[in-house]
């Protein structure tokens, strides 16, 4: 007797491991579990061969993501006491741009016995540094090119996008790049897998395509002249090596194949999302269901994004895509390269065990932390400039100050670069009107969340839920289950139903942290100083 | 029967003690004893009232440096197994601006029952920063009224200095300022209760009259005129209560008189020298005999001094005048205001007990730190800027960047003030020829005077007496002395015989450090960031 009960299955796949979330239509939790990948990073050596990888390697084994996450779904479908059959729809986040070369069976050329000691035949996790070269090059032909699409994405591409890594392979390893018949992203993978598809079969999602393989709805990806201009084996990449449909998350690619049903602790066979970007899983997860809600993610970096209705160029903005993050919108994505990150260097730098003492010395300091002055670039700038060059600085310093002072003008400047960004986006045409932070810190750290209030002069809502991409997973599950199987007759229902501030228990309700208005008046002082000092650096 | 054996007394007033130092005519130290002074620093309540002092008011007890002068040199004579007719000289050098008001027959009004009780009586200490307000209106009104001498002082004048510490004490306190027959620096009151003279034998030193009081050997001090717009009270200060003949260290100011040299373990008279200054003092007792040598007195900050042939205006240096430091040559004066300071500060900053893993780390790394640059002026700068509001600063930092990093990057900000300083003498005719480091921080650092000599392309000599002013003020005295009881024809020869590298034991030979030129051009790269940054700061 098949259960009346509903619930979607939310799949988050994390650098380390991979979390499975199961969630009912009103977005209670069912239950959790995680399963770390067997393999882990693989940065040291390669598996089998014991080959020492140069420092910037890192890469990942595609077997740890199913039996990962086979392990995690029949955990979590145990704890939550269900059969299985309740499940509607399963959603998809991964890290990107991690990617891999396979054959067109879906087979990943590092499983095949002749690539297997060829350490460009294995997946690139999105960490992944060793196309330097490759990043530069492509970047200076763009601009020489005047690539329409470099607009698109401030100007310059990222090193650990999708072309730098295949560009890296063709020149390291021009026989993995011609074994190649399928070059992919490991979200679309993983999808691919599910749905048990043929060559024919295989989906992409226009996140991963559109964030990091400059793919356009209209204008497609990069011409092939280009690519020729780059590497005359390139010129037909995309035609000869990308194949599939493009689908934005939510829509469905396939529902799940006979053998994943059974390994994945299912009845039946269900519909599978197609893949988006774990950070951008945090939209739908953190409530936002209206265009103009900018969604802070913050942990060691920070991305903030934000659906807009129309499509609009933002200088150095480093993504804008159609149904990039939800489908009928168009996502735009920015960040921040060091948050988290940042302050733990400053704690290490103080010599201290943890935030404690820090924290509350920089939480008795006025706004302006008593004149020093911080640019938070300290692993370079994302938006807006885009040039992981750039570094970070203290102005400002007296003998007076401590290092509970630079952890204020830190987390001080960390803001700034978040007004800077919401300046941009506001007078290029994009609304900003609701900010939602979530992520690691918010919920570690309550006065960096004060500052980005006081700084912004907004309310900042802080979500409760630690699991907001999980839980965005799960949605885009339900979303590609279809009207019919949830009830729910839009996007915008399905996020407020499972995600918004009235969804769950009460419990779920976000803390909402309202700005001090005398703090937003010194700050705005503060930020002229900011801005000031960051057109001295980039001089 | 009179000992043939010639010997002079040399007495460093520190801020919490005085030194007496005997040494002979080849420099050779015979002994040394410190004392204490019995009411130290009075920085928190008066004596006999206990009335509680401002945070920024420090001021001495007069008695305290007569009786700890006297017990040191008696110590010292003891020790070194003297009669006592061995001395034939004796020098003093003094903290500065420490300055007190008095009678005309010398008695300190502080220790005059009706002023007792009143703080403004007291004799204020160097580092008393009671006089802002007043300091502020003294520059002021001297650029208004472009007063000649501000030139000489880089173009301000300091809030330690000797004018505003009497127009404090004038609008604080008028019944003591009206009281007051005689304001005068403490060196000069000491030298004065040496001789035991009357009012009309009351000498003052050039150095500190020139340093710290903007006297002038032509033009004088500042003119009634611009005295009288101050406050009209003060309008015949000079004329009415600051008599005295002006000489500069090294002449004599008279014979110790009967009461003294039984005070001070002696068996008969002999000539004092007018005072010094205690940085300046370190001039002759680095051997610096000759102009165009440059002597850095390191140390929490840094004096840096220089004799000249000429009267030269070099901007932002704080003070050029004539017998200012040795008799005959023209005395320039410069500063940092944050050295020795500045590197406990970031010692602090990174939680470190001691400077030995920073030393350690930071002398791994290669010149420029590794992309980190500093701006030293955490303290103000002094030199050539004169500013006390400006600000330190770091600029060029990544994650991978630890505080080690930041060490080096400030050593080389020192490094580069002095560069800068240089730099302004020689491109305004003053000659830098040779280099002398010397102060506490040298003995410590050696590779500090490592990345100084490399800056600057030079080599460096350290010389190895600790007891650099007070063997300056032994060979002052020694110059009051005489030519016919020294045999030393002029100032020159009595220098190198008592300081110079073939004076005193074969260990008396100094450490010279010598510049690598491949470091010396990297630094000159960086060195421009430093300029560059430096212009962005006070911008």
């Amino acid at each position: 007797m098949a259960s009346s009960k509903k619930v979607a299955l939310g799949l988050d796949f994390g650098t380390e491991s991979v979390r499975a979330l199961l969630v009912d239509l009103r977005g209670r939790e069912q239950a959790s579990a995680v399963s770390s990948y067997e393999h882990g990073q693989i940065t040291d050596t390669l598996p089998g061969t014991g080959e020492k990888l140069p420092a910037n390697f890192a890469f990942q084994h595609p077997q740890d993501w199913i039996n990962s996450a086979a392990a995690a779904a029949c955990e979590a479908i145990e704890k939550a006491g269900l059969q299985g059959d309740e499940i509607i729809g399963i959603g998809v986040d991964f890290t990107s741009c991690t990617m891999l070369p396979a054959k067109r069976d879906g087979t990943p050329l590092c499983l095949i016995k002749e690539f297997a000691e060829e350490k460009f035949a294995w997946p690139k996790l999105w960490k992944h540094h060793g196309a330097e070269k490759q990043t530069e090059r492509i970047n200076r032909l763009a601009r020489q090119r005047k690539e329409p699409w470099l607009d698109r994405y401030g100007g310059i591409i990222g090193l650990e996008w999708f072309f730098p890594k295949v560009l890296e392979t063709l020149e390291e390893a021009p026989a993995v790049y011609d074994a190649a018949e399928v070059w992919l992203e490991a979200g679309d993978w993983f999808v691919w897998q599910l749905v048990g598809a043929g060559a024919d079969g295989l989906v992409r999602s226009t996140c991963q395509a559109g964030y990091k393989a400059m793919w356009h709805r209209v204008e497609g990806y990069p011409s092939p002249e280009f690519f020729a201009e780059l590497h005359p084996k390139l010129e037909n990449v995309v035609a000869d090596k990308m194949p599939g449909q493009m689908l934005a998350p939510g829509e469905s690619a396939g529902n799940l194949c006979q053998a994943m049903v059974e390994r994945f602790g299912l009845k039946n066979s269900v519909p599978v999302s197609a893949a988006t970007i774990d950070a951008h899983a945090g939209v739908p997860g953190a409530g936002a269901a209206d265009p103009g809600t900018l969604v802070m993610v913050m942990g060691t970096s920070s991305c903030h994004m934000l659906n807009g209705r129309d499509e609009q160029s933002v200088p150095g903005v480093a993504g804008v895509v159609e149904g990039g993050i939800l489908p009928g919108l168009f996502g735009y994505e920015t960040g921040q390269a060091a948050v988290g990150d940042a302050f733990d260097w400053l704690r290490q730098l103080a010599g201290e065990p943890n935030f404690d003492r820090l924290t509350e010395q920089a939480a008795t300091l006025p706004p302006g932390a008593e004149g020093v002055r911080c640019m938070d670039w300290l692993n370079g700038c994302r938006t807006p400039l885009m040039d992981g060059s750039l570094c970070g600085a203290f102005t400002g310093l007296t003998l007076g100050h401590g290092s509970h002072h630079m952890y204020r003008a830190l987390m001080e400047a960390s803001a700034f670069g978040v007004r800077w960004i919401v300046e941009l986006l506001r007078e290029n045409g994009v609304p900003v009107e609701h900010f939602v932070a979530t992520g690691g810190l918010p919920h570690h750290n309550p006065l960096l969340v004060q500052i980005y209030a006081d700084v912004l002069g907004e309310p900042i809502s802080v979500p409760r839920s630690k699991q907001g991409p999980a839980l965005g997973a799960a949605i885009l599950g339900v979303l590609a289950a279809g009207a019919e199987a949830s009830s729910f007759a839009t996007t915008r229902e399905a996020i407020v139903a499972m995600a918004g501030t009235t969804a769950g228990e009460n419990d779920r309700q976000p803390v909402v942290v309202q700005p001090d208005q005398d703090a937003h008046n010194a700050y705005s002082r503060v930020y002229a100083d900011y801005r000031k000092l960051g057109n001295f650096l980039v001089s």
